[in-house]
């Protein structure tokens, strides 16, 4: 397909490089290929291996102004030494120790943290302090303040989930730091946002403008559980409730407009009753999965993972994959599926289905 | 400002009034008048004139197919015979005696139901039975099939809003007649709307396609009543949660999209604390409001009317406004707020405010 | 189906009547109807009528501040000597003498003008001053000042459409006087309007605000013919490009979002080929046409009706209705469908469709 | 800043490293700047430079299936030897010799053609052919399949911008080919697209659905000449029509939303006055310009470039820019400014507006 390669081409091609610039034609396959190829591979990280390094970290690291938080990141092998699970996406361990402040700043990058495990750290955002407990999902929306606090004699490690990939690959970021200290060393059991807007289908007439981010800060472990046990439920009953049969799944989202929770990040818990196969589906666009109760497998591109409570993958764009569940199996799930679907690149497969 | 009255004029008219005309220049000021000028009327019901009838009619008026509800609307006096509690709203008793059964139909017309004392009967929405208890708002959107039943050997009364003057007004109703019984006589105490759809901040998978209307049939009192305390709560710990000082108030929304429950009909709650007056207000479009608990007043147009429980009273078109809480006061109310606003229409004033 | 009329009932419909409330079960057939069953009959004005009553009154009635405008308005003989088109409509026609001023003033209500003949009236809305001519649709969006001058030595006369008893039967209206001439007698060729956004598919970077109404002052029948004539050249090229075989037509839009050009009232423009006849359609929501050009009929319930160049006819709502063109037909026409279509009450039915 | 260089934090760091895992800590100020510090930089090509070695390719390198088209890309010389003109964008110069065709293909990445010079090239866009012409922008959204040809007995030479980049970074790209020859060699003067939507104002009854990407295939000079032109004679009358002084613009829009022509793309045309020098801005995310016509400069980052016609340069994000107009100066521009806005990461800045 490519011209001859002779001294004239070759003069056309320096050309080309002195004019800093390239021809499609050399690199077509590579630039346009025909499905997405990801340099992003599929991984899987064990908790058992995470907790353990977060663990030793607590005790070789400070954690304060500066480096700011106490964070490890999933380095997706692909991606070429950079903390990134996937292109869009950053996941990290991050581990706060018995007493320990993590100073507060903001930045332009959307966060959320998920608990697997533990509790006892309030993170304070925009002044309201949250409580951070078992199943928990906690939102930091861009340009929001936040640190964090341990107010107990026990560690803490918990996921973050970010879209720092996609910030800097973009170049979108800003950053400001905040109080060296948390603002609010308040303990209480809800957040102020929780309780102006944790009560379903009511809105506070305080709060009539939508906001592009949720404006709650918590979604707390007990609604999520007990949505998912209606959906079974209801399921049993005959009725339409889940994505698929033994399948059940909820989106966390913005309830000033039924979106996602933010801009650039979906989070998702799903659960599948014990001996549920999930169909085999391809996405555009990665995700992150971490194992929250239960055990089972992940195939994805053909190859099976086990997986135990904290476990951590991702599967990059487009792989093949499916969940097999031995027993009841809980997962909690975060994509950059917003980006996708608000730039029109959304599709998905799922095969037997054409 | 007329013209002369001549034979030419009159041979005018006479010609107009031949062809179908109407000019302009005679009754400019009554279609066009500086502000709203509403042939509706303030006024109130008193719940202890209301039952009684409603009850004498359980006695005298059967309930069944054909006459299909026992339901008696509020007519206001300005509006000439009709119906109407506004030009836009329909609001009604509705009396179930024991053992009775509503049969079933749908309309294109909008409807609601809040129970402000009692319990007893389920009303069943496509197929789904909505459990109605106190301080409960149960939804039927447009086209949606509907019956009622009481399970109990004890009456039960409540009220209902509808959208009936509108359609009418504007004819864009359709009927339909369904079971001559309710399709489901279970009794369960949640609906399946609510166990998929009333789990703060999380959406099911199963259900992400938006809805006109929202697909929660049932508002529990529990909630509003936890949202509304929680307001208050706030607000003496400082924090922004009300609407004005000592006025706690939600919007029930569709969670989809956080809009209004219906495209037609907004429904909210208003808590003030004993000894609050809000300022005085007026708004395009009308409202009915109906005393839930606590006693106070309420002033419309310079008239002040006092207030007990069940007591309903229409706001019409710009007629100024203002509530006076003697103890804690709580009061459901529901308006055509969502038809100004989507027609462009909505304008608010607040004395005091310019 | 209604109760048996006995002393007691007589008792408690008198308790009714005193309490301001009427039962549903006595006119539940006339308040929720099968289907839209509207007061508003077809009718249709001929040109040849309309058109020497508007001179004659040229002739008696000045024009001026306090009657504003020589407007005379089609009464639709279903709805009790109003002067409305339909329930939600009002159709006039306007006449303005050789150098007349029709002074400023606004309104909630929103306004247009379509000009089957003649030229020399500028309309100045909001002080940029649009020229009127033949085909040309005008807007005046709710709450735009705007006064008329007739520029020549000819009268003119148009149709304007506004949607004052929509206004008028839910008290949204307000009114103010302007200024007793109009602002600017300027008698430009374009609109300053027209100059900043009438370039297809562009949109000035100083107008990126997205406007409720039509920032478009003028639609020229210029580009309407030119559209219209491209969607019969497609057709016959074998593209889809008309709504049905033979049947041209054009939406006004506003530019900033695609949609209606306000928020209450609909514009299209219609064409079609000699010897085309439409399927009969139902529509919910009422529609007024003007021929334009051509010559044909209207079935309208049945019942034919032949047309000539400004006859102007009403279809109520759900009344089927079929245009027949005899020679090209040309007719614009407004509706209500905005309303219809916000607030969820659209429904179209084509015979033979289902 | 960062912890002590000891052996166990090493041994800590070596087991990051066996598990892929990356800390935050010692790289925050690289992940997660102050604001955007990209590593693309600012550049300008000269036409001067690009031109000759387009026609060199002509000569050298043959056009069809497989390197499907004769397309330069502009390296950004920070970007690592890509073809990327920034994170997002592709630019590049594409040159047709007489009575070439470049195959059909399709792909999910967006794109667009603007022409600085020349004529006689149909590009044929899901079977439609359109015309490129002197100052001309076409489309060529997601998914449409497109070739070109070459009509006449001259070479042709434009730009196409594309969000490869971004697509290749999230992994978002599909490819088909299609046919080998273009499907349609008519060379109508105007494409269907156009003939059915460049009607300002008004759109076609058979068009009522919204699109994702505008269904006007071809923005013609003439209407964007003419745009630029009202807005500078408005300003010259005293009326608000230009971004700021001696600075017109306009957007190229989807006309069924009045948004952007396609979902990752943002497309512009700039006319400064003689003598007109811009404000010094910042935004998030990049732009590519071209001059279209006279002359002029602009100071990049503290850097003055000379420009002329033909000359393309690139903004990489946050960094400072202002145009000076020797002439009158005319600029196309494209950016990625929907992506930034739809994912809520723009900002601007203006100097001096703090």
């Amino acid at each position: 397909m490519q011209p001859e390669d002779t001294p004239e081409l070759r003069a056309l091609y320096k050309g080309f490089e002195e004019q800093h610039l390239l021809p499609l034609w050399t690199q077509l396959g590579d630039l346009m290929p025909i499905h997405p190829r990801p340099r992003a591979v599929p991984h899987v990280w064990k908790w058992a291996d995470l907790l353990p390094l977060a663990e030793r970290s607590g005790e070789l690291v400070p954690v304060g102004r500066g480096g700011e938080r106490r964070a490890i990141g999933l380095a997706n092998p692909g991606l070429g030494g950079h903390a990134y699970v996937s292109p869009t996406l950053w996941a990290a361990i991050q581990y706060l120790g018995p007493r320990e402040t993590a100073p507060e700043h903001r930045h332009a990058q959307n966060a959320f943290r998920f608990v697997v495990e533990g509790e006892g750290v309030w993170t304070v955002v925009n002044g309201d302090p949250v409580r951070m407990s078992r199943g928990d999902l906690l939102l930091t929306p861009g340009w929001h303040f936040h640190g964090h606090h341990n107010d107990t004699d026990k560690p803490m490690a918990w996921i973050d989930g970010l879209d720092i990939p996609f910030a800097q690959q973009n170049d979108v970021g800003f950053f400001e730091f905040g109080s060296g200290r948390v603002t609010d060393y308040a303990t209480p059991r809800f957040s102020r946002g929780e309780r102006l807007w944790c009560h379903p289908g009511l809105r506070p007439l305080s709060g009539l403008r939508d906001t592009v981010s949720s404006p709650i800060g918590a979604y707390r472990w007990e609604h999520t559980d007990r949505a998912l046990t209606e959906q079974l439920l209801l399921e049993e009953e005959g009725q339409p409730a889940t994505v698929e049969q033994g399948h059940a799944a909820i989106r966390y989202v913005n309830p000033t407009t039924g979106g996602d929770v933010m801009p650039t990040i979906r989070c998702e818990f799903h659960r599948l009753r014990a001996g549920t196969q999930t169909p085999t589906r391809r996405e555009v666009g990665s995700s992150v999965f971490q194992v929250f109760e239960g055990g089972g497998a992940v195939a994805i591109d053909g190859v099976t993972h086990k997986l135990n409570i904290g476990d951590l993958f991702v599967i990059p764009s487009w792989v093949p994959w499916s969940l097999q569940a031995e027993t009841q199996f809980d997962l909690f799930r975060f994509s950059d599926a917003p980006i996708m679907e608000r730039l029109n690149f959304a599709r998905t497969h799922i095969e037997g289905s054409d």
